[in-house]
């Protein structure tokens, strides 16, 4: 534990310091956020803040879990989380970049962000698919039941991944809510990686670093939060949101306990639902609108809802979710 | 620890459930803050925002540490602090409720305030003076060592008390800042009684009774934060920051960790010590100021920082100071 709270500062350190560097630099390099025409009105005052932020917590994550990692045995869960995030990350740093370079709202095309990630997506559930200490096995939360999905173990999670990289994506809309939200899953999975690498010596290591490793998340975005809260002075962009996406993803497909998602990143979750919901209601009744506008956060905004106290709401409401799910891991 | 965790639902959700019950009575009973004439200028627009919202924590955080808590043997330390808190939480609602009465921003002479307090303060270090299983000792964090104080105990723990509930005061003078720290305080105590409980198994049922009470009030004020936050729609007052104050000083007198203080409760402390610097300047140049306004987080607002930057700066600092002191408790 101890190694993990030196993890967690250290990563914290780190971003707290990158921050002063790197947002003067993306803003000298024009790095600012051409906001979506397409969100609400009062978000138009936001134009100009630099975005690709996301490097803040990034490079210090990184740096950190590598530096605390125990490298004694295996190190095998930590590459496939880093590889995820990064390879996520990737994307989102080259949709960012040519958003910025053509002054442009929109930077890859839907179609051009979705092949990369889909093929990422299958490299990471074949991965885990035909690892030894992963395989074809969801766990239960609550239940301690192993649910075995057979092959079909790799079409599901790709769609997991997949969703769960554009539901962070979609989360990122207000001022700290995305690096908020994530930083107590991150906490929580943290947490659940010291259990269960109490509860599996025999794999304790590769455990412990997906706890050092989500530490170091927690860390890095509570330093970038420190320019990301409202009013922001940086947005985390792309690179950011599938990042997080990608390091979420990591540590839930290496410890098999995806079916925790819908609970820990309920916020993710609703983004997405609340935007298929919209768009399929809209289809069906030609032009009727079910949310004055989606994603969900959007619409309580548009409800009257400063936007400060929409992102207390759904950080309260993560943090009693991060709790529960606890619950599951703890005697 | 799943003790715990229910706990803080618990608290969590009665003072979610508390609130929207409260704040409208509050309104009604006109139980609106008089702004503090010599405020910064912006914190004008706060007229009219009803106090006492301390309320709205402390009950629930009462009730679920008495539902919760071990009573299979020794009840004293969770006695101790509920006394503390109460005792002071009591002086403040009588300030609160004079201010409301005759409408004015002072309610209580500070000798008015002072005075009950130190009784309090006197009683409750009598009580741990010869308590047995707490006495005139303090552990020095980090190092392990005891540090008699022998009768001296008495006056330096009445001076920490006094001290650190009128800290707490000085500390709630931005929306969700006293609050936001002081949640971390209390999840830290709550994790630290943990730890202490699994050291000594002869005094557990006691120390997680303090754990309990810690989760307790970090759910409360998680809820608490749901209306407290920017931009509040309803203030703790001082019925609230005493209670805050008490609470964290019971927990740290029964486990004899005051010593801890100046590092969770930095904030707390910071803002006395400003107070404290800029009145003796003051006094010793007859009329400058070495902060533009005491206390210090009213020199970071008239600085240019905006009111919800200040707040997460100390949030980020507190969560960072917390979990430094945890390192004297886990292994």
């Amino acid at each position: 534990m101890q190694r993990l709270i030196w993890t967690i500062i250290a990563a914290f350190a780190m971003s707290l310091v990158f921050g002063p560097i790197i947002v003067p630099w993306l803003k000298k390099l024009k790095f600012g956020q051409t906001i979506y025409d397409l969100g609400p009105q009062s978000h138009k005052k936001k134009q100009g803040t630099p975005t690709m932020g996301g490097l803040i917590f990034a490079i210090p994550a990184i740096i950190a879990s590598i530096a605390f990692a125990y490298n004694d045995s295996r190190f095998d869960f930590l590459l496939i989380v880093l590889v995820s995030a990064l390879g996520f990350g990737l994307i989102g740093f080259v949709d960012d970049f040519i958003k910025v370079k053509l002054h442009r709202s929109l930077g890859l095309t839907p179609k051009q962000k979705l092949i990369p990630q889909i093929v990422i997506a299958l490299g990471l559930s074949l991965w885990a698919y035909f690892h030894p200490l992963i395989g074809s096995s969801l766990t239960v939360p609550f239940l301690n039941v192993e649910w075995d999905l057979g092959w079909f173990y790799i079409p599901v999670m790709m769609f997991v991944l997949v969703g769960t990289v554009n539901s962070a994506n979609l989360l990122d809309g207000l001022d700290g809510l995305c690096g908020g939200c994530s930083l107590f899953d991150f906490a929580t999975m943290a947490l659940i990686g010291v259990a269960l690498a109490a509860a599996n010596p025999d794999n304790a290591s590769n455990l412990l670093n997906v706890a050092i490793f989500s530490g170091a998340m927690a860390g890095a975005l509570m330093g970038f939060l420190r320019y990301n809260s409202y009013p922001a002075r940086v947005f985390m962009g792309d690179v950011g949101s599938f990042f997080i996406g990608g390091a979420l993803m990591g540590t839930v497909l290496v410890t098999r306990l995806s079916l925790l998602l819908p609970i820990i990143a309920l916020a993710m979750f609703v983004s997405s639902l609340s935007d298929i919901i919209q768009f399929a209601y809209f289809r069906a009744t030609h032009g009727k609108r079910i949310f004055k506008m989606a994603p969900l956060h959007h619409h309580f905004e548009l409800s009257g809802m400063p936007e400060t106290k929409v992102v207390t709401m759904y950080y309260i409401v993560t943090v009693c979710l991060c709790l529960i799910s606890l619950l599951g891991f703890v005697a």
